[in-house]
């Protein structure tokens, strides 16, 4: 086995919300600023009560903020609903939750857009107001939009995910607007710098996959000379949380890590995946991906933190 | 002296924000739904955080809604302040306060403008889900700005009124916009049919004239077959709150009854003055306008329904 001390160097990490969050938070315990990007899925990003809302950017932001709600997975702990509960006392649309506390991140983010700051920039500045350190990277400033096609129409995620508890059958999956999307200048030097490029524990089809979609991140993953690893989000046959094992089985793939490994493809050197899922290396191995089993579920900091460092000290022996 | 029972059909109010509203209540304890329309100034409106705020507005709502707070005169009695909190935390503006439940009501009217109702239709939802009867009406629908022209340089009125405490010298006032403004059907039809035009004990300069600014209103009240009354806000000298004493001073009136006489002049049949004015009565009289002196301070709803009351009385009187 080989040591290649430079992967940690600098790590890119591909994440959604909740799962992604949790390694995110166990990489930055790890690694210094200057060692870690975190590319974050605004494919969820929708316009609601007039606000630009960043689901994704958001949980990663609160998580790395330490300011999350652990319960929940979303918004910021100990948050209220006042202003919501006005907006539905005015019949307005009480189907989406937002806290007053991230009604604030909202109307900052919002206004800032507006006044013509890219999301790249406004991440950065709230993040530097809430103290996160390492830099969150919405992967691209223009709006793509995941849309579904199910056996009840066509939904925008949202729709899909909140109103509808992701109950439809789903189709398809489509990026609309991913192909105009440009390649962020920062995305791009990430990605160009990286040493490790880590797909974090997220829904592959609806948290990586828009990230994928945007024009020339998909080209530079696949070229890149960095190690490339995916942890899976299915454990035991099922996601930790959230739709990826129904939208696997949906979409035609095995609920396994195998199922993730072939989604994946050619873009991975190797998959971590979770001790009760041990036996399927063998497999894993034939697709050409070397596979690794590690304890998973990160319910403590001490859990998020030790599935860090057990993943970058493998990737430091697969370099290929 | 002549009766004339008709005064009551239906009364027209024009208001600013405090004051205005609290007689507003007093008359709105006293007459139907279809017997009073109150017409508001919208002149103080902005945009800020990325909302419609229209202050006035939402302070006579809130007010008939039985939900103002009675401390500040702006805002829902017992509001938080967790957004602002969190926009502050994040560099936003903090010098104009929003609530949360403030915030609802916010991001309701926006959303709703931005759909392409107009205030009115939107200030008619809102009332409804507050619980308000009586008929509130925007002075126009579209977007007039009161801006001062001061010796700090040219201000929009929140600037001057929230962050400056009103505290510049105020050369001018204009109300940009205001001769563009369209005279809405609503408006236009509850002038048409009042029987008694009632202007609140408001900021003559800041609330009042920007509603006599809107294209058409002025002369459709100078030429109204209905009783004609203000209520001075200046008593004893002094606005009850507010920079209203101040501007009068800087414009060259005189701070009294007469000073507040001569600014409407052509418009009044009568002005209600405080009993500590009622020397004044004289003056006003010879400026062809019909004095009386009541008890205007409003405290309780008690004194707010007792002065709206002796003002009905007083006003069957003088009809010319």
């Amino acid at each position: 086995m080989r040591a290649h001390r430079g992967v940690r160097d600098h790590v890119v990490m591909l994440v959604g919300g909740v799962g992604g969050a949790k390694l995110a938070v166990g990489l930055a315990d790890l690694l210094p600023p200057e060692a870690l990007t975190i590319i974050v899925n605004t494919g969820d990003d929708f316009e609601h009560l007039g606000l630009h809302i960043s689901p994704d950017l958001d949980t990663v932001m609160y998580s790395l903020a330490g300011l999350a709600n652990p319960v929940t997975g979303w918004g910021v702990a100990d948050d209220t609903f006042r202003a919501m509960d006005m907006v539905k006392r005015c019949n307005g649309p009480g189907w989406f939750q937002l806290g007053d506390l991230d009604l604030g991140t909202n109307l900052m983010r919002t206004m800032m857009l507006r006044k013509g700051l890219t999301l790249t920039q406004v991440t950065q500045h709230l993040c530097a107001c809430l103290g996160v350190r390492h830099p969150l990277l919405p992967m691209c400033n223009d709006m793509v939009q995941t849309w579904l096609d199910t056996d009840q129409g066509t939904l925008a995620f949202q729709e899909y995910f909140v109103r509808e508890r992701w109950q439809p059958v789903v189709k398809q999956v489509r990026f609309v607007g991913a192909d105009k999307a440009q390649l962020s200048p920062e995305v791009a030097a990430a990605l160009e710098g990286a040493t490790l490029i880590l797909f974090g524990p997220s829904n592959p089809f609806l948290s990586i996959d828009p990230i994928l979609a945007v024009t020339g991140i998909y080209e530079r993953i696949l070229t890149s000379s960095a190690v490339r690893i995916a942890v899976s989000p299915i454990v035991g046959g099922r996601a930790i949380k959230g739709p990826a094992a129904k939208l696997m089985a949906e979409l035609g793939l095995d609920v396994s890590p195998r199922g993730i490994a072939e989604h994946y493809r050619e873009l991975l050197d190797g998959l971590v995946l979770d001790v009760v899922d041990q036996d399927w290396c063998g497999e894993i191995e034939q697709l050409g991906i070397q596979p690794v089993a590690l304890h998973t579920l990160m319910n403590t900091l001490s859990d998020k933190v030790r599935l860090a460092e057990a993943t970058l000290a493998w990737a430091e022996e697969i370099l290929p």
